[in-house]
C-alpha cells in the first residue's frame, strides 16, 4: 500500500462520513495568496477531536457533511513560498498552526482571532485536515523550528499551544499552587507549562494511577486520585492532603467530567481562577453559590490565540518544558486508521503519524 | 413607643433568634482603637439579606445563634472620633462602610478586603448591625458626604457600591452593549452604573413589567421581558429583540434565577464577560460548553472592595447617577418591624429607617 | 477654479514638495481587494502634522519625496463596494479611519496594529490622503454613522479617536482626577473622552486665557493657568489650588511641551499614570527619580488602535461627548491651501475642507 | 569587642551622624501590639542606601536628623510572639520584610502598600534597622524559611524582592526577550528573577568585563559591554550583536546612568516594556519623541508590595533561582564598619553581617 500511496500526487487521508476513512488522491494545492506558504507535513499528532469526527460525524454543531482530509497537529517542511513570504525559504522546518482567522473582524482586530466567527481550521467541517502531502497556510502561521528541535518535537507544539493557552487564561505566575484535573495529553502539558510559569506546587488528578504516576514524572510536584465522594468532601481531602492551604490559587480542567469541575470551584480559594479546558457534557450541575460568594474567575480556553503557538516553541526549544515523552507511537502514513483505533482504544498518550511516503 | 425609646441609651433593633425582634437597651459603644470614630447612623436601608436573616436565621453558614442588632445600609453623623482620626471632626455626614477587614491577610493586603476571611461585617452573624444609635467602626470606612448629598442618598451608597463593584469586576467600558437581569434595587443600580462606565446599550430583563418600567425610566435604554422558554430560545429573541449582533459583551445577573443565568451565556458574545451578582440556588444546571467555546469570563461579584464606596459617593455627589427614585418608603425608628415585613411583601424598592429618636 | 475642478476625474490636493501644494488630477482609484470599499470624502479635518508636511517637508524620519495627496481626518459617502463586503452599501455615510495595518505581524495579530512597523497611512509619505474625490479602503476601515449623526461630525471622528486611544492609555476610570496640558483639539477632546469615562475632576491646562474659557466651557471642571516657574513649583501651585490632594490621579500631555511634562511628573500621585499625547523636542530634562521613587506608569500613546474608531464613534452618536463646537471654520476643496495658512497661523481650533465639487 | 558587645543589652549598629558610627545599647523593644513578633536577627547584608546613608548623611528629602539604628537586609529568629500572632513561633526562622505601612490609607488598601505615604521603613530615618540584637516586626512581615533554606539565604531575600518587584512592573513572560542594564546585586537578580519567569534571552549590559563575565555565569544568556557611543547607535549596536529583532520586549535599569537609560528606550520594540529600577542622577535628558511613537511602557519601581517577598522565599526554596553565589563576604557584628567600607570601595558583591554575639 505505501508503494501505491507513493505514487498519487497529493495522497490525503479522508474521513468519509462517520466511521468510513479511506486514501484518496487530491490535487495539488496552490498558493491562496502572495502570502502563502505550502508545506509538506512530516508527522501529525491524533487528536481527540480527530477522532470524534471519525466516531460520531460531528462535534456539536460542526457536522462532516462532505469528505474532510483529516489531522491537524502537524509539523512539516516548506515546498514553496508566495512572493510576499518574508521569513521563511523552502526547506524550511515548521510548526504549522492549523487554523486560520479572518483577521478582519472585532475579535481578529482585538487580539483574540481565536475566537473569529470565520476560522478556517484544520479538519474542522468544511475545512480539510493536514493528513496529505501537502497543506497551505499563511507564512504567519507557521514557526520555524529552532535547531535541535525535531520534527516531532514540532507535531506536538499543537497541543503544547492549547497548554500555553489555557495557562495564559489562567494567569499562573511564580509561585502559584495550580491544580490540574485530569492527565491526558492536554492535563499534562498544562502541567508541564504552569511549571515553566513558576508555579510552586502543580497538582495533577485524576482517577488513574498509572496516569497520575506518568504525571508526577512528567511535570507534577503532587498528585492525588479522585474518590467517588461528594464534590465538597472530594475537595476538603484535596486541600487537606495536598497542602493546599485556604484553597489552591488556580484550577485547570483537563478532563470534561462534571465531578471535576465541580470539586474545583470548591477547591479553590476565595478569588481564585478556574480554567475550563477539557470538554465533556453541554450542560452540568455546578456551584454558582461558591463562585459567586469567593469571587472566582471562571474562564473557557478555546484553542489558541496570538503568541501562543510562538511561546509553545520557545518553551520547548529552551527545554523549559520537554515534549519527547509524550509520544508513545508512531506510525506510517498508511497505518493511520490503525492509529485512529489505538487512540479510541485510549493505548498510549500521543501517537503521530508520518507524513506520505514518496 | 417612640418616647419609650428616646429614654434608652443605645435603643438597638434586634433579631433575638429566627423571626423574632426586639428593641434593647444595649451599652453606648467604645472607640476600639485611636483610629476609630463612633457614629450616629441616621438613614438605613433595608437589603434582602436582613430580611432573610430575619425569615430564615440564616444565609448559608451564617447562623444568628445569639441576638444580633440588624441593619447594615447606614449613613450618619459623627459623634466622636479616635486621638489618630486625621480627616473626620465630630457632626461631619458619613456614609459608613459595613464590612472591616483584617488588613493583615493575603487577601486584604493585595487590595481584595472583600475576599477577607476575618472579616466583621455589620449584621452578619456574630456582628451587630446599624440599626441602633450607635455604631464604631474606623475612620477610613466612613466616607464622608459631599455638599449637597443628603443623608438619605447616603445610606443608598451600600447598594451602589455593590452596583459599582459588579460593574468593575465586569469591566465595563464606553461603547459596550450590557445586559442586567433582575431589576430590582441592585439591578437598577447596575443599570444605572452601567451608564456611568459609558455602556452604550443597557438591556434590563425582568417578569414584571412595572420593573421593566421603572428600570426604563431610570436607566436602562432598553427593557427585554423574559419568556417561559427555553433558555437558549430567550437568548435568542434577547439578542434579536435588542438588536445585541453578535450577543452581548457584558451580562450582569442580579436576580439568582437559574433561567436567567443560563440565558445570559447563551446571549454572550464571544469572550464577553458574566458577572454573578444575585444570590440563588446553591447549585444550577449551567451550559458549561457554551461558557467554554465561547471563552467567557465568568466572575463572582461579592460585597465591595477598596475604592467602590468612594466610587459610589463620586458618583452621586456628581449626578452621574442618581438614587433618590429607588427611596419609596421612610419610617420611624419604631416602625422598622412594618418596615421589614413591607420589604418581605415585595413592598417598593428601597425602603430607609430613621435613627432612634432622641 | 470650483468649475475647473468639477471636470476633473479625481481632483487631489497634493503636496509637491515643501511650501508647494497643487491642485491635480489623478486616475480614480481600484479596489485593491474585495473587501474594500471606495469612499467619496465630503469632509477632512486639518491636523497639525498636515501643516506639519506642507511647512517642513518631512515629520521625523517620514520625508515627503515624491507629490502627496494631504489629509487624513475624514468622512464621506460610500461610492463602490468590493464583492466580499458584507455591511457597507453604496450611499451609506461613514467615518474613514485612514491608517491601514499589515494584519499579519506580530503587533496587528495580538491586537495593537497601530504600531505595526508596515502601516499604509493616508497622508504619511509614501501613501496619499484623503484630499480627493476618491479614496479606497478596506470595509472595516470604514465605520457607519449612526443615524442623526453629520458627516461633518464624521470628519471629526479622527481627533476624537486619538483623544479615546490617549484615555484608555491612561485607564481612565469613574472617581480619577485627570489633568490635561495643552488645550488644543487634542487636549479638548481628551477632557471631553475623559468626562465620558466617568473621570470626576478634569483640570485644562494652557497659557492661553481664552483656550482655557473654552476647554471649561466645552469639557473641563477646572482651569489652570501655567506660570514661568519652575516645574516643582507649578505642580506644587497645580495641586493647591486645584484641590488635588496628594496629586493628580492621571495627567495627560497635549501640548508637547517641555515644561508641561516636567511638571506633570512632579503634580502625579504615587502610582498615578502619566500619557504622552503630544509631539514636541525629541528629547527633554526629564524628573526620572520622582517618576521612579513614585513608581509612576508613564505611557506614549500611538494614533489609535482596535475599537478606538468605534468607541469614538459612539461616545458622539450617543450624546456621551459633543464635537460640533470645535469646528471654527469650513472651507470649500479649492481654498484648501487658505485653509491650511489659518491653521499655520493658530486660528480657530478645527478647520474642516469640504470634498470635491462635482 | 566582641566579649563587650556581648555583654550589651541590644547592641545595635548605629549612624550618628554623617560618616559617624557607634556601637551602643538600646533598650531591648517591646511588642507594639498583639500581631507583632520579636526577631533576634542573624544575617544582615548591606544595601548600597545604607552606605549612602554614611556616606551623605541622607538620601533625597529623608535626612539622617538624629542617631539611626542601620541594617534593613534580614533574616532571624523568632524570640517573642504577641498574642494574637497565629502562624509563627519561637525559634522559626524568617525573612524580615523592612517597610511596614499604614494599612488604611487608599495606596494601602487597595494593594500597593510600597507607595503608602506613612510607610515606616527599617534604617530609612527616622526608623531605627536591623542591625542589633532584636527587632520588632507585625507578623505578617516575616517569611518563615521553608526547611532547607539558610538564614545567610534569608538575608538575600530583600534584595531578591526588589527584584521580584521590578519584574513584575516589567510584566516578564515566557518567550520575552530581556535586557538587564547593570550587573550589581539587583541587575543579577533581575536577570535570575526573568529567567525564572521564563524569559528566553537574557541579555546583561554593564562596563565591566568581570562583572559581565559573572552574570553569564549566574543567570544572563548573552552579555553586551556599553560603548563609549551615542544612545542610539549603542542601542543599534546592542540590538543587532545580541539578535533582538525589533527590539526587546522588555528592558529593566538597574544602573541608575542616564547613558543605559537613554540607550534603553532606543534599544524597546514598539509596544515595549522598560522599568527604572536604579537610582541616579534626579533628572536626565530623555527621548521622550521615542517613548511617545513607540507607546512604550515606561515605569517606576520602588521597593515591594503585596506578595513580592514571599515569591523571593518561593523562588528561592523551590531553586528556581540560586542567591548563595552572591554572598562574597561575611563578618561579625563587631566589623560591620569595615564592611561599610569594603562596599563603599565596591569590593565583592554582597556582604553579609553577622547579628551581634552573645
Amino acid at each position: 500500500m505505501a508503494t501505491e500511496i507513493a505514487t498519487l500526487k497529493n495522497p490525503s487521508f479522508i474521513l468519509q462520513s462517520r466511521d468510513n476513512v479511506t486514501y484518496e488522491d487530491r490535487p495539488i494545492p496552490e498558493l491562496r495568496s502572495p502570502y502563502d506558504v505550502i508545506v509538506k507535513p512530516r508527522w501529525t499528532g491524533i487528536c481527540g477531536s480527530d477522532v470524534h469526527y471519525w466516531v460520531e460525524g460531528r462535534i456539536g454543531h460542526f457536522v462532516v457533511e462532505s469528505p474532510m482530509v483529516l489531522g491537524h497537529e502537524s509539523a512539516g517542511i516548506v515546498f514553496k513560498v508566495g512572493d510576499k513570504v518574508k521569513n521563511l525559504k523552502v526547506g524550511d522546518q515548521v510548526a504549522m498552526e492549523p487554523g486560520v482567522p479572518c483577521r478582519r473582524c472585532v475579535r481578529c482586530r482585538e487580539g483574540k482571532y481565536n475566537l473569529c466567527p470565520d476560522m478556517a481550521f484544520a479538519a474542522t467541517p468544511p475545512y480539510d485536515g493536514t493528513l496529505a502531502r501537502y497543506y497551505t497556510l499563511p507564512e504567519d502561521f507557521c514557526y520555524k523550528l529552532p535547531e535541535g528541535m525535531s520534527l516531532e518535537e514540532g507535531a506536538l507544539i499543537e497541543p503544547t499551544a492549547v497548554a500555553v493557552h489555557i495557562t495564559k487564561q489562567a494567569g499562573i505566575k511564580p509561585g502559584d499552587s495550580v491544580v490540574v484535573f485530569g492527565a491526558g495529553p492536554v492535563g499534562l502539558l498544562c502541567c508541564a507549562v504552569a511549571k515553566a510559569y513558576g508555579a510552586k506546587k502543580i497538582v495533577t488528578v485524576d482517577i488513574n494511577d498509572e496516569r497520575l504516576k506518568f504525571a508526577l514524572d512528567f511535570a507534577a510536584t503532587t498528585s492525588f486520585k479522585s474518590a467517588r465522594v461528594s464534590a465538597e468532601e472530594n475537595a476538603k481531602t484535596l486541600i487537606k492532603d495536598c497542602e493546599l492551604g485556604p484553597g489552591a490559587d488556580v484550577i485547570i480542567d483537563a478532563s470534561g467530567a462534571e465531578p471535576c469541575i465541580q470539586t474545583a470551584i470548591h477547591a479553590l480559594r476565595m478569588g481564585g481562577t478556574y480554567v475550563q479546558g477539557g470538554m465533556g457534557k453541554p450542560e452540568i450541575t455546578f456551584p454558582i453559590m461558591a463562585m459567586c460568594t469567593k469571587e472566582l474567575n471562571v474562564k473557557g480556553s478555546f484553542r489558541y490565540g496570538p503568541g501562543d503557538y510562538q511561546t509553545a516553541v520557545d518553551l520547548v526549544s529552551t527545554k523549559r518544558i520537554s515534549v519527547k515523552e509524550l509520544v508513545t507511537g508512531k506510525v506510517k502514513f498508511e497505518d493511520a486508521e490503525n492509529a485512529f483505533k489505538d487512540v479510541k482504544a485510549g493505548k498510549g498518550i500521543k501517537i503521530l503519524i508520518e507524513g506520505p511516503p514518496e
